[in-house]
């Protein structure tokens, strides 16, 4: 049996018993992004940490990853510790480093937080309907030549998509910045809160909709919150997402991002927030 | 002259040489909640230690704060980490503890991450208006005889205030769980990221407002990003914010919140996301 390429991605082996809360990885050619590793599959070695955790409590249900360095290509460790376990919820600070190639020394390339809950069954609604939308009449399957995980998902805009003219003219209007897609992993993978994280991440940056300039752009902080159980993720099986995501503010260099993700029966699966620098 | 009751919050004194990243606080019954000190000026705590550091590089962008625990009334200490500092944005993880009162152990009581950045003006744009309301016939403030906290403030919401009837009578539509209102310090200070950020968390929860029913419910972690700086900011001096917040999504026992400041400019100050247990 093959492994799929995002199982590789996140393939975490423990540091041993005198490291009781590290991990560690190789970042993935196969999700490579222009200057280091597509940031969804950062969040999910996050994710992964947190839910290899012997001292694991409950699902995650928030995370926040800081991108505060470009990985270089190689070998990381991740640390993930429960600094406060309650009795349905727990906190969890994580670091990912990796060695300076040029000092030696091991230094921090990830910040992320997560909290974890063991859920009870209560009245549940939601406010954000999945908007309607015909996947028929989608655009192309969206790749970027160089950008290596770009061909690991199935994405297919429906609103939103790549600029046609890379003109520079603004997009004005309220929902200018507004993209709304389908989403799965290529080859498809059943949907779990690792590749769910990834996914809340695979919106190409604001900027370039709203002003068609290739202009350079990276997410500094996302942060996700998961309204679903693993249960409810597993029954998503392999079928596509519908994501959504708009700018709501650039300013001096930063503009924010904030995201929607339903599965195929119209639950909202994550609400996603992140806050990008962009040059211009 | 005196102290503004929200700078008495605030109030740290560094730990000393040889803990360069620790300051020492003590939590206010001005801001008291319920059952621990008001989020918002734990939140503003984070703030603060990171903008009193030495090393700081820039001004906040984006601020994570998790609630690990309810703090107690008295002393704590908040450590604030420069762990990355690039050229022009910097990542900060801290961490506010507390000695437990039966053990004598330091907990973890908060977690939380910033980064902080020199920005450099560029081309920017909002995709968020200021709604139109008009804060003449906005409803009486808000207050919570048991909540000292909603004393520090002057709330008065346009839409989406208080349920008149706690009749558990379900609110439904795509905005039930939306308020808009007009938020200042009471008494009057001028705006800075500190008290930005306190306000980003001054929304009552949302489950009150979808399904009147006084519930618990309390912040488990919420994220801030900040469009403004701190000249920006003080331009607004202590005029009144229009803030927004609605649900996406409540389930099974944690629902988020979208929430979007506006000065009276109409500048997005900051936009804020947060996520909330409740008990139903």
């Amino acid at each position: 049996m093959n492994i799929h390429p995002f199982d590789e991605a996140l393939h975490l082996e423990a540091a041993g018993s005198a490291q009781p809360d590290t991990w560690l990885g190789t970042t993935s050619p196969a999700y490579w992004n222009m200057v280091g590793p597509f940031g969804g599959t950062t969040a999910a070695i996050a994710v992964r940490a947190v839910m290899l955790h012997p001292l694991l409590l409950g699902e995650p249900i928030a995370l926040t990853v800081n991108y505060a360095a470009a990985l270089s290509a190689g070998a990381f460790e991740v640390t993930a510790k429960a600094v406060r376990t309650n009795r349905s919820t727990q906190h969890w600070s994580i670091e990912q480093r990796q060695t300076d190639p040029t000092t030696g020394d091991s230094v921090v390339v990830t910040t992320a937080t997560a909290v974890t809950a063991a859920r009870r069954s209560s009245w549940s609604a939601s406010e954000s309907p999945m908007p309607v939308l015909n996947r028929a009449t989608a655009g192309p399957r969206f790749a970027f030549a160089n950008a290596e995980w770009t061909h690991r998902y199935d994405i297919r805009a429906a609103r939103g998509g790549l600029p046609q003219n890379w003109d520079g003219a603004e997009a004005m209007g309220d929902d200018a910045s507004l993209t709304q897609l389908w989403v799965r992993d290529e080859p498809p993978r059943p949907l779990d809160f690792a590749s769910l994280a990834a996914m809340a991440d695979a919106f190409y940056p604001r900027i370039w909709l709203r002003r068609p300039l290739q202009v350079p752009a990276g997410t500094v902080s996302i942060t996700t919150y998961f309204h679903a159980s693993s249960a409810q993720l597993a029954q998503s099986g392999t079928a596509y997402l519908l994501g959504q995501a708009k700018a709501q503010a650039f300013n001096n260099g930063f503009f924010d991002q904030t995201a929607q993700l339903w599965n195929e029966d119209g639950h909202l699966v994550a609400t996603s927030h992140q806050i990008v620098y962009y040059k211009s």
